[in-house]
Formats: structure tokens, C-alpha cells, sequence
């Protein structure tokens, strides 16, 4: 934990007044200590450290490009790549360097740099990766500035959001404050629509948007489009107990806390094994017997990815007398692997890629399952007159917002990646 | 974590078909290896390990007997007098030793013993602290026992509630399964009535009650009795949300997440000093600004302490817009020090100890205050009309089911406790 | 290493003004921090510290009436058995209880005691393990003292030698200085005769002799018994380079350096299996080629236990091109165990327990090996004509001046004990 | 120590055929896990493990002019400037590439890189740094191959010494066997000759030479030059002890114990201030008052650099009770920086670089100082009659085999280096 690692002690001996730092989900294979980040190079002359939130669709080709000319790699990660082109930029000044080397990569990112007297954030074009900007007033003294994935962050620092960093946007934070700068050419808009379902904090932020408002409101749309005659509504905790709230509002059956999450097991994707993250699943959430027996249970999830979590709850809460489990998501079936940052692994592995509604209503074992539609998560997310247009939806339908023909290769690399829990997610 | 010591490797590769094992938060002066239990001692020819749940009212005055007559004492702990005796006691068997030992104690507590060729579990003569026996059934095999302080752990393992230990009981699990024998005279039955309210984790049963329902039900009986003109209830995570919803539920007020917790910053109890608390409660908590802006505010806690925890939601929720703040707590005033197993040190860190309910209300800065009446908490745990006779209220009332004039003298003796969340709470 | 442990952080952090410490070997089975020396028990109201150089015959007899009567046990110490019985004393004066408790132990001792105010030395009956008194001088101010098992120690910290602790003699270091009693009543003097031959530093000075001269008399006698027609005398590392130089002056044949010790092998004796033990001799010493090649050598050595040793290192010689290797022992053959320090296992591990001269001789592969006689031994160590009376000769004759019965069940307990190279003798 | 990190457990878990391993001091500053050795890098497709022992003059030029090219470093080593020019060689080959990244570098090394499929050593063209090549005999197996630093290496893992790497040349073990290639044109011959006075191990052999016999001989003639009427000869354990065998055997003055070494005291050169270096030399040598005291003594030791750790041994030995002590050095005044391998940091440091040998004596309180002198020396390491050519000379000259120029900015780099005690040096 972060607040095991900087403690006290630790934070009051840090000396400077800039800092970067990353919470980062690596998989078993390359959860090592040279993985984490954020990387730390010495390259044209002084020391930079670098910090990425999300996933380059080029970097195998770029590294291999590299490799071949003399570069040497010390980790597995993709963004190395990005330290790389900036080692080896002809141009003069850093923040030029910074702009060549990414005019080279494809792909979702927010990134951070920290140089001796200077911090940068970039978004990518597509701002598929969310980037925010908030304001630590302090007395009359020069206001401090942060930058953050997630705009929580700056509530626990006492900073206040200002707004968030525009696709294709460096922002830098020097001596003089900041300064903004339009880098690369802006693409179609595309931020990551999953932050709003699964990824981010409730009490975070986007676009305007307030996340926690947005799940609830997403409730409500499967509620209205998918009812069902039930005595109970429960959400998996944690990330979808706002969307539960929704359904049972509009759906007007009592909302109730069904399921209790162990907090102190470890969590379950760091687990190795599928067997394991089974067992997982049932050592961390506990059914609540006393809400369950006899009733007729709405169960709201946010997504389904493999299948096995929710068979197993929905096993779990006929275990403690459900009579009936209907499963709503409130999300589209999750059928394409994503490229931008989010560890879904293979095609082959998500369990709507090839089976229909009906058949994974079977799979899990549910009274009936109803996913939410493409048109109502986009309703949903504040647009849905404006389309796909303004938001990445490509794991529901396959159409990426960059091209990614690149990226086949990018398993051959030890990639860490992030899937993570609602508020597990990492952030820069 | 329990799960980082206890990992897989570890797991599978301990040998025998017993054991027993013990999570218990130590304060901060004495968060040291050798206090941590179980605690382990060679007495009478063989190894014998020992949990203990709770705090004994005369250990100093029994250690110092001891001492002074030759005993060695390796820790600070009250448990090691409970070891001393049992070696000292002349009885050829073993369960008679521990019979003998618990005579010469006075206190709440949930013990066990693990012996060679047996696991004891004893519950005090008042039943203070809970202890509940679970069954492992598994096909056509004998089945396996489970002792453990909460319920919610047999669901863990997959085992199955038979019954509570009963006050004064001993069980004793060996490979004829299991026996019982009552070893200590019955006591005023005095279950602490803080494991309702705070304590036990809300998927666990008690005395054939649920937390959760029971903490519900107290929510409702604080909006029969004190109701208020609001917009949205919202209560404080993770021990307040069942009381919340009971409350908005009998009130008719819309129950929503005002204030989510980072899972990730440590446990404000093991900070060292008070400053360092409040900055804690402020990383901890966000409120989550849409649904508090604006509107008058029902926030539910279960019990106030210091007090300092309560001022600060209160100023985050007044921060985040909320017009007006009315604090419910489902518990009475608490007023005395527990000598049972709760650390709630001195009576002069009580808020309530000195204060009267308007003093509270001014000091923690809310638009009203109000708190649960002894006769409703009585009647919201199930009984009532039985009166006191039938938990222990001691920290509300002074009126102690023990006799705790040896008590005084506990804090001379480096005695760990378990202070902690409603999932946070130690257990055997 | 004690100077990794007690690194100049630490030791300038260490309040106080008196201190006690310990380096103690164990075997391997009991390698366990909780065996390590001081052992640290709160008792009879205080906290005392206690180190012991040496062994207890009669420790598992005094231990088991112990526990029988409910002391509980920490350590597989020995020494924890004296804890106890001052603990138990009726004495109310700590140096009383220290009495009285050893007049209940039999074996050979150097033992010290830090409690809050005092540092207490006591010396076995018969003197069998050393303990020397130092004075640290400091310009006009008061002197300070200082007790150790050798007398090099002294050295080290600018102390000098005053005299050894007499056998049964206690001594207090307080605020008033040094005071002595006489506390045991004197026994035969029989200090260990191997701290001469094997385990003392070469610097170090007992009952008035230095170790190294008293060594290199031992390899002049030897050479003056058993001569030999060779071109080199070699000794092997470290304890018999002593030996080694006297030898070759009486015989007037060149003292060489002819094996080499790699200082960063693991000590042999901490390694687990014999096999091992054997590898270790081979990378630990290296014979230099130069010297033994085409020559007849004198090899000098301490002593034979296992003459595992022994035989590898002819064996080496001979691989490096020795045309003939003489094998002369600076003691007699080592017949009988140990009960008062040194681990020397069973009887039949000890090579010469059951074996003729002759029969080692062939074992180990020599040319030929001549011991030293018991009273050339005698002799060397400063006296002869006073007979065994002076030193514990018990290793060579069997006779031993405590008695022993109680020590069969010795290695019932796991107790920990210090075989070792000269200068790698544990010591108070 | 290497034995404790590469135990038996870890080795016997080594998967593969070949290795290469490191042992190299590092000074306080640099003392970095990133720093040791070997490096390991991926380059040219694949991954390279690298051992470099000696030093690059003209590391810091290369270094900036490969990060400027866009290179990025990962340590202060100036062997990592050797993996880079590896990496952006344009050479098909692997022994081709490092054959071009050599013709680059200017200083002294003995390398070995580990690929794949074969493990390369080579020496730089003068042969400055020592690399000797061994023979694993196994029955009738094809035999294996070992190159080390010295040749007690090969000892230690039962191997023969087949002969040293010629200067400028490569060795390639692979399947096939052992290949070589002359790959750098051969300089003027240089071995170190402090690797005959100090560095190596006494039972290694260089050229032909056994390094013991080599002081020996030095010390004969010290005494032959610098004769001196005494007492007893003792040598500065453990490098000197040859040297003052050969003066004591040619001085017919007997040679004696006089040091006895603490082998457990932290080694002085790794202590950051010269505070505590003092305080080391005191803590780790400790005088035989027996011998010393009353008597003329002749110190022998190999060489002086500071100066320091001579006036302190000559102080213990006055204390001890020496009547006169004469320091005879086996080497002539070390006055001139190394730039190869040694870490003599700054002339300015360098006792003999300013000041005459009366000068000297006085500053170590020496009764007489006299050094060896260079021809001397020169016939000592077997030639004499072929002058400078043969050995590097350099620190009693200046007169390097190699241009020094760039070396002068080597210190802005941290480049670790390995000053140590004759058996304490690092080597390949």
C-alpha cells in the first residue's frame, strides 16, 4: 500500500517541491520491482522520472525499431519506449523532445514527467485516458497546482478541481505556474466509457460528470428497460452498489445490502490462478442470509467479463435461499479486447465475445440476465445524441478510435496493466 | 494482512489437522512481535497455544501474584496469567488445569486452547464476548468443527452456525468430535451490546440474531423516535450504512452514498497522535459533493467517542454544500470505559462522559444531534422487556455485569486491544 | 556479525552506562533467534539479562522439577533454568537469589547478570569456563570494569587485564566499583584445558600464561617427543599456526605458509550435513602448490575430533604433491565427550574414542601421527607437577571434575553450545 | 559474502550450464544494489550478463558522448559504456560487436559477458588486469572450462590452471570447447605488479609465479638491502606475513606472532569516515605483548598508502612494550595515482607523493623506515633485467602503459572500485 511505503516518516524526509507518482496493477508474470512505476532514466544529461496511466498500441514495433539501433531496455513496460524517443530527440528543449517522441507512439495514455525544474502532463490525442487539473489555494501565498487521473485525488489534499486536461493538450507546471500547450493534432474524442461504468471512483469527476450520479443513473435506465416483478435489489459491492441504488429507485423495490465484502482478503486478480481467484470470490463476499432467504433478488453488476465472478454469486446467493437471481449489468455484453489500457487479455477469454444473451443467462445460472444497451449506456454517459462519437466503446463494439493492427504483438512483451475494482483502479 | 502471512505456500504447506489463530489490534506502544497472539508457551511437558478475545479485569493483581512467587512472563499480555495458571494448577488433565485456571479470572473473554491432541474454547461465565460453534460438512466424511468469534467466518470456510458456546462453557473438539461440558457457574447474562452496534460484521448472527437486521432495526427505531425534515439520508461508512438505510427507509427519505471511503489509507486507530487521526478521517472520507450540495443532510454513525471523528464529517459534509447537518447516532451516550475488551482508555477522552446532548451538538457543529435511548437499543436488540439482565451496557449505564475494582490498575501493564471498524474488529 | 548488528547507529543510540552481551554458536537445529543470547526475563519485578558461557550437567533434571511445578519455558537454554530458580527464590536480595539459585546447578559456568542498578560475574566452582576482570583507565576520572571470557577482549576496548575471577567467586560492579564474595564453595581448579589448545584467542592470557606462547610450547614439546626428517613444517589455520612455529624452531626445519584459508566460506561447523562439512574443508583451504611440492611435510594440528578434517587436508597435501605428510598432534587423542561446553556429540563420532593410534593413523592417510602425551601436555600448560588437579583433562581421560550423571539426557533438550576455531569461540 | 547469498538451497536451483559472477568493492557512496556486478542488459535481441574487472580511462568521455546520442544508463559503472557500444555495434555478430565496443575503450579490464549459447572473456591489450584460464576434469567426460582472476579460484571448484589469457586476447566457451582469437593489437606487457604485492591471494600463480613465493622473495630482499639489528620479525597480518617470513629467514632474526588479527571486526575500508578507520585498525589488530613487549621489532608490510594505519599499528606495538620498531615496506613509496583498477582516489592523499622517506618515518613514528626499491622490486617479479616493460609500474612511477588524459573527470562518475586486503579483493 502507498500509505505503507510513504508513511510519516518517509514523506516529512522527501526533499523538493514537485513530485510524480503511480498506482499501477501489474499481472503475476512481471509483477516485478523493475516494473513499477514510475521509470526513472537518466537521458540527456539529468534524470527524468516518468509515470503512464494506459497502453501504447506501437510499442512492440517501436522497441524492436530501438533495439535494433543500440538502445537498452532495462524493463518490460511500454513506456520505456516513450523514454526512449525522448533520449534520442534531436530537439534541444525537453518539452520538444517530449512532442517528437509522441508524434512516434499510438495508443491511450495520460502521462506524467518530472524533470529538475518542471512537471508535464500530456493526454493522447483521443483523450482516451482521463487527465485532470486541480488548484491548491493556500492562504495568499501562489496557488500549487496537481495533476490526477481521477479528480478524488485532489479532495484529499484539500485541492479543488479545475478542469480536465484536453485531448492532444501538455500542460506544464513550472516556477511561473502553468502553462498549456496544443502538441499533437486532436482526434475524435474517445475517453475510455468503462471509467464511468467500473474504473473510476464514485466521488470523481469527468467531463463534468459526477460518476457516482452517472452509475445511479445508469440503474435507472436498466431499471426502466429491464424490470422485473423481484423483492430485493442488491449490487455487487463495491463498484456496483450505485448503480443498485438506481435500479431500486426507479424500479421502486427496496434496495438492500446483500452481499458483505471481506476487506481483508487479498484482492482477487493478483491472484495467479483462475482456480484461486474462484476461491477468491468466495472468501471475500459473504450473502446476507437474512435478506436473501426467501426473496426474489435483483442482483446489479456493472460488466461481465469471463463469467466465472458471476456464477459464482449468483451460486453464492442460492446457497443462502434466494428463491429467484436476476442478473442485471449495466453495461453492453463486454465482446472486444481492449488496447488502451485495460488487461482483457484474450478475445477468447470473454465470455460474450461468443455466446448470445441467452446463452450466458445459462452460463451463470440466473432467472434471467438483461444487459443494458449500447443507446442507453450513451444516454446514460450525458451525450447519446452526439453517438459513439464522444465516447470509446470499443470493447462493446470493436470499432477502435486508433488504429490498432500493431498491437497483435503486444503479449510478446511483459506489459503490466491495471484491471482493477472500482476504487482499485490505478491512476497517475 | 492475514492473507499476505498466510499465503497460499504457507498454507499448504502446514502440516496437522488443528489450529487456531487470532487477529487482535494492539495500540500503539505495544505493536510488538511478542505481543501478538496466539501466544505460545511449553507448560506441563507439551505445547500449548492460546487465543484470547476480550480483557480480564484482574490480571495485574494475578500477574504480580505470580511474579512474586517465581513466575517468568515474556509478554504484556493479560492472556500469558490465564497460561501461568494452567501450568501452575496441580490437575493431572489438561481441561481440568484450564478449568482450575479460569476460576482464579474475572473478565470477558473467548478462549482457545490448542493442545496436542485437542482444541478447547471456553466462553466467560457472563458470555461477554461471543463465541459461536460452526460444522464442516463435507460428503459421506466425519464432519469438521469450527469455533470462531463471529459467525461470518463459517461462511468463509464453507462451514455452517450449529449454536453459540454458552456462557460458562467448555467445548472441546479432539478426534471423537466434539464435547461439551459446562466448567464455570452462570453468570447475569451480559453480551457486550457493542457487537451489535459496532463491533461484529453485519453478515454475522448472534444469540440467533442478525447484526445487520439488528443495526437496521435500530436505524428505524432513531427516525420513529427523532425525525427531522431532510433531503437524503446518508450514513458513515462501513458500520453506519445498515442504520442509514433503516433510518431512510422508515423515514421515507431517500438513502444515498454521500461519503465513500478510500480503502486504501491506513486505519485511522493505528495513527500515532490525534493530529495525524483527523488528517486521517479527512483522506479517509470523500463526500461526494452532487449528492450533499444543496440539501439538508440525515447523517446516521453509530456511536460517538472522542467526538473528533463526528466534527470533522460534519465540516466535510458543510464543505461539499450541505445545507444543514442532523446527526442521528443508533446508540446512547457513551459514557464509561469498558474494562472488556474495547479500548476506550479514559473516561476523560469520552465526549460524552461530561457533556450533555446540546454540549455534544455544539462541539461536533451539528444542526441537531440526537441519540438513541438505552430502552430503544434494548428493544431494537431483540429484547427489552428482559431489561439489562441480558446484554452488558456497561459503557452507557456504569452498571458493570463484573466486578471491576482490580481494573484500575490495567493500563499499568502494556495490555494490547482491538478498537476498530464494525469489519475491522479482532476475533478469534 | 556483532559489528553488523551493533553498527555505530546503534550503539550511539544505546542509553546507559552498563551492558551485557554474548556471542554463543548453536548447532543447527536450534539456530533460532529465540535461543540467542542475552536471554532477557522480567522477574521478581525488574528486568534482568543473563549470559552464560559454558553448560549445566544437571539443567533437563532441574528443568523438568520445574515445569513440573508450572514455570513456563521460553528458550531451549540451559541457562533459562538459572532464570528460574533465582526467579523462584526466597531471597529477598537479588545477589542472594543469584546464590542461592547456583547452589542447585552443577557443570562449568562463567556467567553475568545485568539487572538495573548492577553488573553481576560469577565463576563455576571448579573454574572450569574463564572469566577475566578488566579495568578501563580514563585520565583522572573514576575507573571503569570490565568482564569477559578472554582477555583479548580487553584490547579491544583499551581496558587492561587485573586478574581472573576466581572459581566461585562472585563479583559485583556497581556505582561503588568492584566488590567480590566468595559465594560457592571452591572446588578442584580444573579450567578446560582445550581453551589453551584450541578455543582461546592466541592473545589472550590465563592464570597468567599467554595463550599463543603457551601453544608454541606445546609444538616444541612435540617436536622434541615425535622429531621427523622433513624439508617443511606447515600448520593449519588458524588455531595451530602457533604449534606449527614452535615445532619447526625446536626441530630447526623452515616454518611455511603452506595452506591457505579463504575467509569468506561459510564456517564449517554451522553447515548442516557431513557431506557438507567435508566440501567446506576443500574450499575453505588451499594448500599452496610452491611450497608443499616435492617435499616431506610436518603437518601440525590441535587436535583430532571426527578426523574427517584430517584426512582431507593429507589428502590436499598430497593432491599439491607432498611426497610425505607427518602428522603431529599438539594434544593427546581426543576419547571422551564433553559435558561442560564444548559440543562434542557422542562418543561415537569421536574418532579416537575407539581407535589405536595406529588405526587414526591409517585412517587419516598420514606417513605418520604422533599426539602429545597427557603430561608433556600437562607440562606445557605451566605445570606437570601438580598433575591433573589444575586443568579439566576430562576429553582425554574421561575423569571429570563434576559429576556427570545427569548430563546423558542432555541432548534431549535443544541446547545450544559453541564448537569453534580458536579465534571463533563464543565468550561472554 | 557470497556464501550466504548463493547457499546451497539457491544453488542447487540454478538452471543452465555456464555463469559468470562478480565480486567488487564499491566505496560508501556508491554502495548500490544497481551498481554490482554482473550487469545485465537486453541487447541486439537478447540478454548479456557482463563482469568487468579493472577500469576504463576513457569511460566518462564515451559515457557523455553515447547519452547524448540518445543512450540512457541505468548505473554509475563505467562498464555499462561497454554494453552500449555493444548494443549500437553494427556488427552481425555478437563476438564481433564486442570486439568493436573494445577497440573504443582505453584502460585496464579483464571482461566476461555470458550470452546465450557462450560465455566470452578478454584482457585488455597490456594485460594490466590478470584473467587466467582453467580446466575441469571430470573422468572420461569432455571437460569443462573456468576463467577467473586468480588461480585460486580454480582450487576452490577442483579445477587446473591451464595459463593466463594472453593481453589482447579473446576466449570464447561454448559448445564446442574453448576458442581463441587475438582480437586487440598486443601492447607493451603490464601486469599490475600491486597484484604481486598486494592484491592477489598467496596461493594464486601469475606468469608463471606463485604470488607467496614472490613476497617471500621481496621480503629476502628488503632484509638484504635494509638490514637491521632486532629481536623478532612480524609482518601486518594477512598480506605481509610472506614477506616477513622471507626477511625474518634471510635476517636469521626468528619470525614471530606478533598481530593477531580480529577476523570478526568489519573490514576498515568500508567505513565511511577515517575517524572510524582508526578506530578499526584498533579494534582489528591486537599486539602479543608477549612477544612485542621488551624486544627490537622489524615490521614488515607491504606497502603504505595513507599512512595512517602504519602510525597506529606502530603505536599498538610501542604500547605493547616494543623497545624499537623498524617498518621495513616491501614495495617502493606509492606516490602516483591508478587510474586501473585501484582506488587510490587523490595524490593529495597519498602519504609517500610529497614527502621524503625521512619524512615518512617521522609521520608513522617508525625508529627507521626503508622502502624496497623499484629494481629491486623488478627482480623480485621474476625479471628485473627486462625493466618497466614487463609490469605495470605506474603508482611508484607515473609512468602509465596507457594515455591517462581523459581519465581525469573518472571521479565525477560513481564508479565503484575495489581497494582490499590481499585476500579481499574483488575479482572476476
Amino acid at each position: 500500500l502507498v500509505s505503507e511505503v510513504f508513511n510519516e516518516g518517509v514523506l516529512s524526509g522527501l526533499p523538493g517541491d514537485s513530485a510524480v507518482g503511480h498506482v499501477r496493477y501489474s499481472t503475476t508474470g512481471a509483477t516485478l520491482p523493475v516494473n513499477a512505476q514510475p521509470i526513472l532514466v537518466r537521458c540527456r544529461g539529468s534524470s527524468i522520472a516518468l509515470c503512464h496511466n494506459g497502453n501504447l498500441v506501437n510499442a512492440p514495433e517501436l522497441r524492436r525499431r530501438l533495439e535494433q539501433t543500440g538502445s537498452i531496455f532495462q524493463t518490460g513496460l511500454d513506456t520505456e519506449v516513450i523514454a526512449h524517443l525522448v533520449a534520442r530527440s534531436p530537439e534541444p528543449s525537453f518539452e520538444d523532445a517530449v512532442v517528437g517522441a509522441l508524434t512516434q507512439v499510438r495508443g491511450g495514455y495520460a502521462l506524467l514527467f518530472l524533470a529538475a525544474d518542471k512537471v508535464i502532463g500530456v493526454r493522447d490525442p483521443n483523450g482516451i485516458r482521463p487527465l485532470s487539473i486541480g488548484r491548491l489555494a493556500d492562504g495568499g501565498r501562489e496557488p500549487g497546482w496537481v495533476l490526477a487521473s481521477e479528480s478524488c485525488a485532489f479532495d484529499s489534499v484539500g485541492a479543488e478541481m479545475v478542469r480536465d486536461v484536453e485531448p492532444g493538450e501538455m500542460v506544464i507546471l513550472d516556477r511561473n505556474g502553468l502553462r498549456s500547450r496544443r502538441v499533437l493534432p486532436e482526434g475524435q474524442r474517445a475517453l475510455c466509457v468503462f471509467e464511468y461504468i467500473y474504473f473510476a471512483r464514485p466521488d470523481s469527476d469527468m467531463e463534468g460528470l459526477n460518476v457516482h450520479s452517472v452509475r445511479k443513473n445508469l440503474g435507472r435506465l436498466l431499471a426502466r428497460h429491464y424490470p422485473v416483478d423481484a423483492d430485493v435489489v442488491i449490487g455487487v459491492p463495491d463498484s456496483s452498489i450505485s448503480a443498485a441504488t438506481g435500479y431500486a429507485e426507479e424500479a421502486g423495490i427496496p434496495y438492500e445490502i446483500g452481499l458483505v465484502k471481506n476487506r481483508y482478503v487479498g484482492r482477487t486478480f493478483i491472484q495467479p490462478a483462475q482456480r484461486i481467484r474462484d476461491e477468491g470470490v468466495k472468501l471475500k463476499l459473504n450473502p446476507l442470509r437474512k435478506i436473501v432467504s426467501g426473496n426474489r433478488v435483483v442482483l446489479v453488476d456493472d460488466s461481465i467479463v469471463r463469467g466465472t465472478t458471476s456464477r459464482h454469486i449468483v451460486k453464492l446467493l442460492r446457497g443462502a435461499g434466494a428463491k429467484e437471481v436476476h442478473l442485471r449489468i449495466s453495461s453492453p455484453p463486454y465482446r472486444y479486447p481492449c488496447y488502451f489500457g485495460i488487461d482483457t487479455s484474450t478475445t477468447s477469454e470473454l465470455v460474450a465475445a461468443s455466446r448470445s444473451e441467452q446463452e450466458v443467462e445459462r452460463m451463470v445460472g440466473a432467472d434471467s440476465l438483461r444487459y443494458l444497451s449500447l443507446s442507453a449506456l450513451l444516454e446514460g454517459v450525458g451525450g447519446g445524441r452526439c453517438g459513439p462519437a464522444r465516447h470509446c466503446t470499443a470493447c462493446f463494439t470493436g470499432e477502435y478510435p486508433v488504429r490498432v493492427d500493431g498491437a497483435g504483438g503486444k503479449h510478446a512483451l511483459e506489459v503490466p496493466h491495471f484491471p482493477g475494482g472500482a476504487e482499485e483502479a490505478g491512476g497517475t
